[in-house]
């Protein structure tokens, strides 16, 4: 009953495999290699555009540096209250950028243009604000949420013509393209997303975050910062050949549609526990519920493993995530435990 | 004929062979399994002292991340003017500080302290002047010499004398270890050092690197700054497996002293051939060796791969690593070659 | 009919002749001056306690440095979401301390221990957030509003019962003091406030910004920050004859007074003009004030000068700043021309 | 016996009126007064070409903020090892640029352009290294040394062609052109240079230091890495005032004249002295002379003020600093007092 998180998940067989079939004889150090080259031709193929892209070590890592590309020191970054790079990733944005990050409301972890709009209003001291230089958004969002094409695009709108550029923290990204059966750019370069933190390691690989510039001008250089930040591996054949094993055969769509097909397995069948609430709607691999304190407490002790996402006197919202891995089982034995100590 | 680096050659097969063994059900993310853990302890066991330990992504992460720790934005950093912090890390180690380094001179890439309290004296202008907290060195150095257990000493009195700390870039300590025949912590915590960065990559793992505090007051809160840096992975597992197979009876040791007797190897073969001169002397697995610019490029046209440190009109000075993967015929091939169009 | 900030307001001629008379023969660089000295400890008898002073020369300097020398990079600095810090300099904490702003709400400007409190609960991420390090408020507030000795002192608590550090910004210190009528003190190191950012520039001074710290051992080093950061001015006499003149037979609380009293004079005479409401509890020299569109574009023909805080469709909310400089005749001008256009 | 500095002089007459003068009625805040923009408008006749200056509050921020708009942060400064940006300024250039520091030799403070271009064909590590963005030269020197247009053009030209950027620290720029008898703008803009630090207050004024832009390219968004470094200052006119005192008439020729005329009798006297020897060419205000140890004590009784820049066990090096206020008179005392106590 592991739903805590999708990268507390196992590296897909295949992508194992893949690296063991890498190590044999010796490659060239920091991605002069061949198996590098090839990673970063099958992801330009993969959204069938000009990209660059970057391997780095960690999904913090790929939107910190992404960040660091896109805005001055003196630049500010707009993103949701409760996104990753506000939160979880302990001042790493700010630290890369050396620029501020301005919070915003939104339902769901959703920005809207007017929330945007309403927010660059406020900038008007000149020299004594910071610059608005990106718009920031996680698709899907921290709550599971997913911006269609259609909302990508009207926010990057909304940011280039105020002189912004767009970042999309797709540490789930495969999630949100599974979701809504498009291809993977027309959430990306065809939204006019500048740059893209790509994640595959909540997806079935061990170590495996890139930075992707659609916005292609804006990657000169990027391999020094990348450098500068530590973020450049010298075996690099090793991450190259997750990316290859994890993109071949549309594989990662794969892996995330059971991971979202899991989901709402879960939250269909926990919607009709006694006392729980669904608490958002389930569009990807991550259900939000309400479950009354009791029950929760009994779910633990039965073994069960989620993560508290806020805490009342008489409820938990649990945030429950299903990753490559989750089985039917897992949830069946789940639900029952529920049902168990429901109402 | 592969001298390029000790980073170019293949991972191990049972430090892969352990990476697949942990590939098995969940494991909590971001180091809290199981594995991390005992990592951690096995690099207690192997220093037999306390040691706090911290697994991140590269040595350019380690160094500057260490470093971090050790000096205050306003400190200087002494370090040789060849040291890898100060020539290869495109600034990692002033972006993560934001400390000053303050190169100084040395044979073979090895600080004397009296090179080190010469420079020491010339801070006297008290709050114009950055505040000396680190000296930094690396063992083995840049050119494969080697600090014995008395001269890390010897610079540890000099820089807690001066109310500095000692830092040591151990990209390639196992071979240093492995070339005095010493104990790990005889250049390390019983020396004096206050942190060593410690690398498992160049000696046969495939993304294992470390920051290693001796001084533990020093690692408060560093796993904040670890994480800042975007160098916490969230499948740490994974990189646990690699320093238990390398920890696992002494295999560190082995690989290292293979490394460094087919350096001593290739060495004392090159040495007799016609016009090639040996420029340091071989301490641990790299050959400097100058050689008439006409032989070099014969070599490189024999398919010879290796790195030109220095380069002259007539002569070229070659550096040549050896790894746990070299072979003895790879060195009478190379050394064929160089005879064959030698003279 | 200036309103627009107590900084267009002259220098005091009082201070001025200081500054002149301080300019004859030569005077030691950096601070090592007889003035400097004699200035640092002039505050040090305002406060009548052990406080360390350290002259800058702006308030934005005054407040990084100061936050500087309180957080680590990996720390996270509470403060109002309208606080000067969090709007109005450009990112210069983020610069400077490397560390986080986290914006919380508050009527008028000011926070409660409650809402801290709240918000602290929500770092309950270990590593993956920042370490909550500073609690930073404006007293008085960028509304004008005072925080009392008590409510300063209940701050301070929930800041130090987190491990945090309590930061004053008083750009308008000496209005809050004069607005209390209690000793500098009770505001600051009594109240367990433990650094202060003082300006004197807002209250007569040509430029004059310090930092006090109460909190001594925070002080270590400072020189070195302030150096490092540009602040150290060579001919640092002319701004300790500024303070000296300032600080000399409680010139500071005389200006701030009658600051206060014509901010007091303005509100009471503004509130009678038709269609006019006044916005903020005026606490001291500042007038918040709603002000219908058609009078506020007739003032500003007439020559009125203020700063339009907020816009709505039909009403602008207007800030009009009373300095040591106003006389009671531009406000009797102003509400004449206010009177002339109203209704 | 003044000889310490050219910043412990007092402030000249005429600026402290021109100060004075401009304390009157209100003036808009943040340089938005008629006085900088007039002060702006003289920097740019002084040098009769098309040059964007910014007023800031002491020579390091000059320097740190030009540096700032002219390297990314994986750059590399190429200086001077005895550069004021390399050694007195507690690393306020690696702060605000976040770039490296690389100090190369050269006799009397001076760099060549033949030791730069061999220092930058040691880059040739691509992303491992920093990127040579800026060389920075002092103009004059630490050791008051003067660079001739020609030899700036080619120090332009070898940066230009490689990429880089020229900087000029001229704390004391006014001493250069005046020695050389040329127009400022043969050493600025017409000579290649990119950005000058320029400052006036070792040449009179109280606190006047610019960050002029030749390449006006690079000051776009200059006034908000002012702001965010704290060095916008709210009282601006104050500065403008000193600046057009400095300005009018070429009073600051004049000035420097004088200061550059002391140091030559100065330093002609001094060599009659027995024992003493003279260690740099005097080509501005600087005496730089080797004394007996003896002497050195003896004349520190007498209470003469000077910097030792360099000890041995038998002699000092004096570093004797004439400034505008230096008088004949003071120079035959300290004469007097040598011949005294020398042999």
């Amino acid at each position: 009953m592991h739903f805590l998180s999708d990268n507390t998940a196992a590296v897909h067989p295949a992508i194992m495999e893949a690296m063991a079939a890498a190590n044999a004889g010796h490659a060239p150090a920091y991605g002069a290699d061949g198996l590098t080259e090839e990673a970063e031709k099958a992801l330009e193929l993969l959204f069938e555009t000009d990209v660059r892209g970057f391997l780095v070590c960690s999904g913090t890592a790929a939107n910190a540096l992404a960040l660091s590309a896109m805005t001055p020191p003196y630049g500010g970054i707009l993103c949701h209250e409760e996104a990753h790079i506000n939160v979880d990733e302990c001042g790493a944005p700010e630290f890369f950028t050396g620029a501020k990050l301005i919070p915003l409301p939104g339902e769901g972890g959703k920005l809207t243009p007017e929330v945007v709009r309403a927010r660059l209003e406020r900038f008007a001291h000149g020299e004594h604000q910071v610059k608005p230089a990106v718009l920031s958004i996680s698709n899907p969002t921290e709550m599971g949420r997913v911006y269609t094409p259609q909302e990508v695009r009207a926010l990057a709108r909304v940011a280039h013509a105020h002189g912004m550029l767009l970042h999309v923290d797709g540490a789930r990204f495969a999630n949100a393209v599974a979701a809504l059966g498009c291809h993977p750019d027309e959430l990306a370069g065809r939204a006019g997303v500048d740059v893209l933190s790509l994640g595959a390691t909540k997806n079935g690989a061990m170590l495996a975050e890139a930075v992707l510039f659609f916005n292609t001008a804006l990657a000169v250089e990027f391999a020094r910062r990348r450098k500068r930040a530590g973020q450049l591996v010298s075996k690099s054949c090793y991450l190259a050949a997750q990316w290859l094993a994890w993109l071949r055969d549309e594989r990662w769509r794969e892996l995330a549609e059971h991971a979202n097909a899991m989901a709402r397995l879960l939250a269909a069948r926990l919607d009709d526990v006694p006392g729980v609430e669904i608490a958002e709607p389930v569009e990807t691999n991550m259900v939000f519920a309400w479950l009354p304190r009791t029950l929760h407490v009994a779910l633990v002790e039965a073994g069960a493993e989620y993560y508290c996402w806020r805490e009342e006197q008489e409820r938990v919202q649990a945030r429950l995530v299903c990753s490559w891995q989750t089985r039917e089982q897992e949830i069946e034995s789940f639900i029952t435990a529920a049902r168990q100590h429901a109402g």
